[in-house]
């Protein structure tokens, strides 16, 4: 089984993706695809929100200019994600590409997805092969004697193996279901059937960010677990901002990367004598803010509150209307309820 | 290693937890604990949601007539939630608690633990034993020869233990911590070291509704994937509905139990020509009210679309302000984009 360690790393932009590096954060951008503008504007916005890659569509050639423009200006590396039209892509790789993502699949036979290889090793820049459930081959969806993973996993080996064929080894490779048990069998087989080649992982067409994001953090959260996954996307029908953060709060959770505060609280019951959830509520949103990866506890009661407090950078556990505020693992004030949020920062900004 | 279907089948109330029952869904209370309507209102709405089993704070002995009136009133199973004062579990027991939740660690020692033991079997109920790594046993957690996962596992050994020896064996284990990675630790060796007791599940003190929802999905979901938990809850700083929402669409997404639609829709890219967000997000909510577990897809444009739709048992593949409207696999009407929700529901509601 090859892990996050073992494979091969590529270079996108000047962020490295496999080969042991930290598990690359990517997006994607949604604005109509000529408005440059709004295109710079959302990654301005990503980038800030810790994303490391962004993928920009680019559904006919009229929208080169406008992909050249964004490339040139933007503070992340930008992969240009084509379908259906060979001739984008390797105009694309020409114009400011970080990376190429298409399906061979759909991209009009070998011949064509010969000249898209030429045209990145050229430009010297790494391809993803994407393979998506919802737009498998026909002849291979078609097979009985096959599971849906075994399908994509197939499908994606098989156009791996002629990206070898043709000398071409900066690949990365994804496989996305929107089905959450597919999704983590595929990349198993996958991280089995292709142990040199890093994994783009993701949950595809995942939904609107609720379920979405559960979606996601279950599915990548097994994997990752693992130890599979190179660089990943949380795909939510919602600002890709959020895909983002999502990304972080999972990385964060599986003690994979810590970029960002983490918010422990506790969920309130009968025995909680002051505004929790709001408190909670204010401290999350004002430690939107904050850029470091410190602990912050928000406890209701004295049943676990004291401990998680004392555990944390940060913490503050309540009692009747005050809390008691920690910060490294000792009391050093005690606030009335509606001066627990501003005295928690206060103490944060002294640490 | 002990999975669900090998553990010890529990009754609380008439919901059976392990021995191969279907994963339970829990949330717990946050109204005040004298407050019976508050808590039935709320009892009502988490029913709604689908929660199964609902778990209530004891904070005081002057609580235990309200808790009587919800658990007569309630028509989800009560657990009393007792900390530090044993009397109060004995008595709740005596008036209708269907299960108790204890930390044998706080209760006052071993002759309380053992009245309680003792009032559980008289009123023919089973008990939780909940050990919190925020509460644990000050000897075991000043140990530097074990590991976090290690303590906690160790002890809910040792209390299941003297259960055991008083004779009693209707119990169900959970060992919470707020980090994802000793969750599944701690669990991990819980499920090898107590095969045949039924795990509680969860992540505690997750945090607010984004955050908490990723912890608790990506560590629950590494468990249930390995077949590790007989009943759930997901605790998050917010609207307990909400918890009960969160672990439906995690057993959902893992294809464990399926009661409520899914909806599976793209993250939009610079190829789509409808406001497929706005699409998806009227489509949710209007799926709110639906209670069979239909796959709806809402798919933004020709890559994957047609086949998505196509694969759910409702779908539409938009098109340049347009859409194609897929029942059970076949295009069955092409709308302008206004109607595309209207006409989702209308063929819906012929399935």
């Amino acid at each position: 089984m090859a892990l996050r360690d073992a494979t091969r790393q590529v270079m996108v932009g000047d962020v490295p993706v496999g080969g042991g590096a930290p598990v690359a954060v990517q997006s994607m951008l949604n604005a109509p695809a000529k408005d440059v503008e709004a295109n710079l504007a959302q990654i301005e916005a990503l980038a800030q929100a810790g994303c490391e890659i962004v993928r920009m569509a680019i559904p006919q050639r009229s929208c080169l200019d406008a992909f050249q423009e964004v490339c040139a200006a933007s503070p992340l590396p930008v992969v240009a994600d084509v379908h259906f039209d060979a001739q984008i892509a390797i105009e694309a790789a020409r114009r400011g590409a970080a990376k190429l993502r298409v399906n061979p699949g759909n991209i009009g036979g070998w011949g064509p997805t010969d000249a898209v290889i030429d045209a990145a090793r050229e430009a010297g820049i790494p391809i993803r092969v994407g393979v998506n459930a919802g737009s498998l081959d026909d002849a291979l969806a078609a097979r009985v004697d096959l599971s849906l993973p075994q399908k994509l996993a197939l499908s994606a080996c098989q156009y791996v193996e002629h990206f070898h064929q043709r000398g071409f080894y900066d690949i990365v490779v994804s496989a996305k279901a929107h089905d959450v048990p597919v999704t983590i069998e595929t990349y198993r087989l996958l991280a089995q059937q292709l142990p040199e080649v890093p994994l783009h992982i993701g949950v595809t067409e995942a939904g609107t960010a609720f379920q979405g994001i559960i979606k996601s953090a279950a599915g990548l959260g097994v994997l990752l677990e693992e130890g599979i996954g190179d660089t990943m996307r949380i795909s939510l029908t919602d600002d890709p901002v959020k895909e983002v953060r999502a990304c972080w709060t999972l990385l964060s959770a599986l003690d994979l990367r810590r970029r960002f505060p983490e918010l422990i609280s506790c969920p309130t019951c009968g025995r909680c004598q002051v505004n929790l959830i709001d408190i909670a509520q204010q401290v999350e949103q004002r430690l939107g803010e904050v850029d470091r990866p410190l602990k912050v506890a928000v406890m209701g009661c004295v049943v676990n509150g004291p401990g998680e407090a004392a555990d944390a950078d940060i913490g503050v556990a309540c009692g009747a209307g005050s809390g008691a505020v920690f910060a490294s693992g000792k009391i050093v004030r005690k606030v009335s309820e509606e001066n627990i949020v501003d005295a928690l920062f206060e103490e944060m900004g002294r640490l």
